[in-house]
């Protein structure tokens, strides 16, 4: 049987590893359109932030182990543009130009996904920087090793663009944020949204919401000047961090049906609507555990779960995925901000009568030295008293506490169960009531 | 209604507090036998650990906040030597000698635990220090100040003797831990234990297994020499942390059922065997969740919890706690070790068919800087599926990991399903796997 991958990272490589761990004499074929594989994507931000680590520092295993100890052919700089479901194909070209048809009997798509690149003059350059792959990340370091960057202008507000906006003010350089919409994090309670912002702030980081850009006009070798509707701004670089989208393509053309944001559209056994064809990765959609529906989340930890399941049901495993909490951290300087589940919008949208608490704790026990604010929103639902989400905002200890939430939510558990779990106490970690426990028990008394 | 609650720390303040909250005509008398009320037990090797602070500081709240804001008559310095409970009094003696006998309506029982001495020549003086209430913690303190402590004896090798080795090393003492039995850490897997004793040896903490204790003999004003089977250890200060047991007594001369370890028995809805008297904190027992046994569970958050429950029984709100986890953490130097639900051998004791597993894992990405180990212990049952327990030591985030598998444990979930569960990832947090995933992971391949 010849089993051919398309994307070698995440998804693609994990199905690749566990596939030869599950069948020895199967014949795996990945093709990777750039020239790396296998590594830390989302380290990039903090390597950026050190100019003395090399970016490939961030490869986890190099190509020539999974071909010389795997037995993997691990083809690099091999770009698919073709796929022929009828045929079992798949058509494109290697690194020399030369067109290539390799037959498959089983394909997994794990082609990730793209920065968005917005449709405004001035965007579509090479000199405009984006972080998604691995040569992005050398590219945006070899730039700040070029040029003398004294001010960098970052496009959108994510957790990319916060990662990198505390990366670029490590360096030492003035970082202004912009984004066209006036809300600073979308899908985040207000209350704890303006703790990040004010976090973001305190560190010297210009903020402009609500800046509709018009232009970006290149004033030099490495100088930029970003024409708003209502300002302007000069910089040495330009990073856009407005979001990413399914490399999904290939599949639409191929006739696959598509999910949520157009990502390829999957079964619990990530199966395509084509029975040959899995996909999975940030390319490819899932199921919310909470409502049941479909839901694009393109984070590591699925991909990869995603790419073993793949590579298990491959050998028969009949593995079924239960799918995502949506459950996600990120540090922006010394704050901590996590999210499970659905925030208030998305529970009303999912038929939900969502009731809500934002609590206010502390990081260590009474009287403990050290300690700092973390603050916890949760929300259930009036009619079954079930959790729908978490969102936790703190100095310390919101990274960690949110997977108790996220446990809960895979178990559809109700606030007031979840009020009674026991949980670890000790002054250094925490006050006596686990501050999830706090919200849930504040929670109780509103539902 | 009158509301009598012995004992005025966890379990009987929250009590108290709650009871006015619920109800605004109750009349509420806590009758607690030394001078302190509600503070912060598990702060006091903390706060041993630095000269400069006060005792006082772990007080969270003062008795005349509770006397004249919240109406509670708290009266201190009043021990209680008998319950009549069929007449429905408690007997004993007031700060200045008078006997007092006070009738109650609902009794609560809030006696808390005591620091074992061992039965052995020379543990019963005076100057043989123990750290269970707030009082201890003030002679600890004083004993340090007026004498010249260079070397320390600690008794035990419990949680309370780790973190008191740590708070006497900061002070510059040199600390010897000394136990007659030869394993380090009963119950935790010996693996995790080895990298605990490890950690407290490179500490230059001397610790001292299997050593049997003849006696102890006072050299001089401060001055003792502790005499073994097979050694001899002279210092300054000699702390005894060789375990706590229930204050029952006063239920037991009562009539009242006893549980495991003679703890009073409790019902899910904190009543005794006696339909007027509740009981709750350390003194009384718990169901564990795991076994659906009863256990003894002399934890800080346990007791608020029960005596929260109390308090809402009393007001007709008909809570039934479902019990613990056995869910606890402590910090020992640059390690946190912690731990939830049932270990192997308490796995078999309770009819279960363990299977376990060791990973390790890091506390950051692969490449992130600043990684360092974390260690996960998790145990499996064949039969059902279901996760037993599991035990974790790292540099960082175990304290709060634990609780994931905490809240598994309550809603009695496979080891399959949590190796489902959607966790939180990102590089400075810990790897793309949460460690208790690739725990579950492993622990799945051999069930």
């Amino acid at each position: 049987m010849q089993f051919v991958i398309i994307g070698g990272d995440a998804a693609g490589m994990s199905a690749a590893s566990r596939a030869r761990r599950n069948l020895k004499d199967l014949k795996i074929i990945v093709l990777e359109k750039t020239f790396d594989v296998s590594y830390s994507a989302c380290g990039m931000p903090y390597n950026i932030a050190d100019p003395d680590r090399g970016i490939d520092d961030l490869v986890v295993r190099e190509a020539h182990i999974f071909r010389e100890k795997q037995g993997i052919d691990l083809r690099t700089g091999y770009c698919v543009e073709k796929i022929e479901p009828k045929e079992k194909v798949v058509i494109g070209h290697d690194p020399n130009g030369k067109e290539f048809i390799i037959p498959y009997d089983k394909l997994l798509i794990a082609t990730g996904a793209t920065a968005i690149v917005p449709n405004i003059p001035g965007f579509n350059s090479d000199r405009i920087l984006k972080l998604k792959n691995l040569a992005d990340g050398r590219k945006i370091k070899r730039y700040m090793k070029e040029n003398d960057v004294r001010q960098a202008v970052i496009v959108g507000m994510g957790y990319i663009a916060l990662e990198m906006c505390e990366a670029l003010q490590k360096r030492g350089i003035q970082v202004s944020m912009i984004k066209p919409r006036s809300v600073f994090l979308p899908g985040f309670n207000a209350e704890l949204s303006k703790i990040v912002k004010d976090e973001v702030s305190r560190h010297d980081v210009n903020i402009h919401l609500g800046q509709n850009i018009e232009r970006i006009e290149s004033i030099g070798d490495a100088a930029f000047r970003i024409i708003c509707e209502k300002a302007i701004f000069d910089c040495q670089m330009v990073l856009v961090a407005a979001g990413i989208m399914p490399n999904s393509a290939l599949a639409a053309d191929a006739g696959l049906d598509l999910g949520p944001k157009e990502s390829i559209a999957v079964g619990k056994d990530l199966l395509t609507s084509d029975a040959n064809i899995f996909s999975a990765g940030d390319c490819s959609d899932a199921y919310h555990i909470v409502t049941g529906e479909k839901t694009w989340n393109p984070l590591a930890l699925w991909a990869n779960r995603a790419g073993y399941a793949v590579a298990d049901n491959l050998a028969g495993k009949g593995i079924r995925l239960d799918g995502v909490a949506g459950t996600a951290v990120f540090k922006v300087f010394d704050l901590q901000v996590a999210r499970t589940g659905l925030n208030k919008q998305e529970a009303l949208d999912n038929g939900f009568d969502p009731v809500e608490v934002v609590i206010k704790s502390r990081t260590k026990a009474h009287a403990h030295p050290g300690s700092d604010a973390i603050y916890v929103h949760m929300i259930g639902d009036r009619k079954t008293g079930r959790i729908l989400g978490t969102q936790m905002v703190g100095y310390d200890g919101a990274a960690h506490r949110i997977n108790s939430v996220a446990v809960a939510l895979h178990q559809k558990m109700t606030v007031q169960s979840y009020s009674q779990c026991d949980m670890a106490y000790s002054p250094p970690f925490g006050p006596v009531w686990d501050p999830t426990l706090t919200a849930a028990n504040q929670l109780l008394k509103k539902l």
